[in-house]
């Protein structure tokens, strides 16, 4: 596709590219266009028919927007800004350099102006940051033809939602009303008569993460936000929810592997910006891993006799680190969808108690066979291996069920409680374990 | 809440019940339900105003809407099937013992109950299976009156979506139009003038976790479903594409702690799935250790002469682990988020590479510092493990970044390409360079 664009523009098929832009959906052409040099880009831009190449900005990438704002003249800025929704613009001045935040604001509406410097005046991740101000909003004292009346004459361009919001003089929300009600009642219905009273809201100030869970919840496509004095401001649409959600996953997953979180792409984040989200977690476990090796060093003794029960470490180790990642991420997936809460700590230990009673008894009994029969191992050395394995996966479960939950409960992200930091704390206990009853069982 | 709940029906308080559910939306009242003994529940729903039941039981758990169906009469249960979502009751109906779905069926009007074998025959996962076979469709040669006319008429209660969609007369699917347009629009205007003729669809047999994908792509809050002959068939509402988002990543979260996926919450799912779901993996990756095992045991002189070596086999293992972990889990996520593509395997080593090897001096240097200056440990046996720590740092997040990427090239599935595998394939690694280098560097 990138071929064919960039081959109609070098020999100027300039009605033909329009042709074949036109049968393209937006998301497509401002994928297409990722590929191209930045004077191609600005070229295929302008062919664009006017309400499509609205569409098609607000899906570029941040530097393509950042270089055709540059380029292009300032009349034709203001007709792309005044076409804009309100919340990509927003998302658009919040990534520019501030000397294009003035040539952007230069060329919008006063009218608009302040409704940008409104929304950008919400913090980060709150709900307030993610709504955006154009939405259908009707009077309790209408009549569903009122209603038809103003929605038509109504020229600001509204995201395609499917649900009027109902207020009062004084702008609080009072109901919401699907559009198919205009179309299903009659004309002289009151709008107050037809509403749902029964309106799931959130306030600016509320936790996205939280957002994002009440339309999981209550299955909504939108969400009206409210100020302090209840009065509606703005409402959030599942698309931009959705956003959210790939989001937090990608935050947790981060976490779960010891890194700070990062919001650009892989390949988008310069290798110095990976590097230091990584190197500090490393650092700390890489530390923390010295505990081990010093109880290794304390017990060189029991090395020292036997030394071929250096063999056995890393299977220790590694499988000790898996069982319990296993029951830590469990735990951890079940907090942030809220199947677990807090209090379910004691469910939570009896059950990884019980899996880890059967789980270890079944890694116990192969590897006993393994090692006895099969590579025909001492039988005293051979059952410390095997009680080893099978104390080290019940504790690794039982401490990896429960560390996400303290985590939760001492206002940790319990997503730091995952593998690495599992199997660090789970090294320790199998060496102690292992060693211990390696001098109980041999007599050394 | 459930308190409440239980306290006024054990004093039969059943009007103040019914005017404390009147405030409640359904989602919470099913909530409050949960903790609710059987018969209390039945009570407690019989209360419930008849439009309100219908809602409540939809997002009851399986086992309660099972044991309603059991208790409550045949005309209670018709009054429910009759205005249940098609696609809601299609996922009851799926997780019902076939006693109880004869109880349903035969309480279901013939029309509705062909409807549901059309829909129980898609396979699971597919396009198919999600969708729900209630939308607004209208004819490219209506005009705004007819269809506005026609919506009216239509007595079937349809999911509350926002867009309608056009077809011909072979049903072929032609067009979409936003609701607001009907309202907008002059009574004369042809639906075929203001259809938006680029509508993104589906069909049936389509994986859904595409399908997800295509929703965040493009925005969209509902898919018309095509079959082979380009008919339309059905539309998949967002509501439903955020529950595969949440049940797909959960699924990869599992795969990547080396379980098997699985669909029921974890405090819901018994002691012995959980385990059936843990054990396999954990034999498969105990097993594989048992190289890194074998690996320490051909190398056995080295350690007899120097048993200290044996000390910092946790750290380098550990750390080697996180390293590679950190590495892979970013591919794998980037992966499913379509960020990377295969392609770019040359972009993700050089990076891997160019990160790795300001990570490994890093952590080599700290490691340098701690264990030849603090610990006072021999200038050699400090630079053997120091420079094991920077080849294995490397070498992990070369082969983590790597790893994920040929997997989707064979066709499998890059979670399973996670912490544990990474884990036990690096510790091999790492010992080898480690006791080579120790022979080398301390000449034994």
């Amino acid at each position: 596709m990138v071929e064919v664009v960039s081959d109609l523009i070098k020999k100027r098929k300039m009605l033909e590219l329009s042709e074949y832009f036109s049968d393209l959906n937006s998301v497509d052409i401002a994928k297409d266009m990722v590929d191209l040099k930045d004077e191609e880009t600005v070229l295929a831009f302008r062919i664009l028919q006017k309400d499509k190449a609205v569409e098609v900005f607000s899906y570029l990438e941040p530097q393509m927007q950042e270089y055709i704002i540059q380029t292009i003249t300032d009349s034709e800025l203001k007709d792309i800004i005044d076409k804009l929704f309100l919340d990509d613009t927003v998302d658009i001045i919040e990534e520019l350099p501030s000397n294009m935040v003035k040539k952007v604001l230069r060329n919008t509406s006063k009218e608009k102006r302040e409704l940008i410097n409104q929304l950008l005046k919400y913090d980060e991740n709150t709900a307030g940051s993610i709504m955006t101000i154009e939405f259908l909003e009707l009077k309790e004292s209408m009549t569903v033809k009122d209603a038809i009346k103003y929605i038509r004459c109504d020229t600001l361009d509204k995201e395609d939602v499917d649900t009027c919001f109902i207020i009062d003089n004084n702008r609080k929300l009072k109901g919401r009303l699907h559009l198919k009600e205009l179309i299903l009642n009659n004309e002289k219905t009151f709008i107050k008569d037809i509403m749902d009273r029964n309106v799931i809201n959130t306030s600016t100030i509320e936790d996205q993460e939280i957002v994002a869970s009440e339309f999981k919840k209550y299955d909504l496509t939108c969400m009206p936000v409210v100020d302090k004095e209840d009065r509606l401001v703005g409402i959030i649409t599942v698309d931009d929810v959705m956003d959210i959600v790939d989001k937090e996953n990608t935050e947790d997953f981060q976490k779960m592997a010891a890194m700070q979180p990062n919001e650009q792409s892989y390949l988008k984040t310069p290798v110095i910006d990976l590097a230091k989200k990584r190197v500090i977690w490393l650092l700390v476990l890489m530390i923390s891993a010295t505990f081990t090796g010093s109880i290794i060093k304390k017990f060189d003794d029991v090395l020292q006799s036997v030394v071929i029960l250096a063999a056995f470490i890393p299977m220790l180790m590694d499988t000790g680190g898996n069982a319990g990642s296993q029951s830590s991420t469990l735990v951890i997936r079940g907090l942030a969808l809220g199947e677990i809460e807090l209090k379910d700590y004691l469910k939570v230990m009896f059950k990884e108690f019980r899996v880890s009673l059967i789980v270890a008894t079944i890694l116990a009994s192969v590897n006993f066979l393994r090692i006895y029969f099969l590579e025909k191992t001492d039988i005293l050395i051979s059952l410390t291996v095997c009680l080893s394995l099978f104390c080290t996966v019940i504790i690794s479960k039982v401490v990896g069920g429960l560390l996400p939950i303290i985590a939760k409960k001492l206002k940790l992200d319990p997503a730091i409680m995952a593998s690495p930091l599992i199997t660090t704390i789970v090294d320790t206990f199998a060496l102690m374990v292992y060693f211990t009853l390696a001098k109980l069982l041999l007599g050394i």
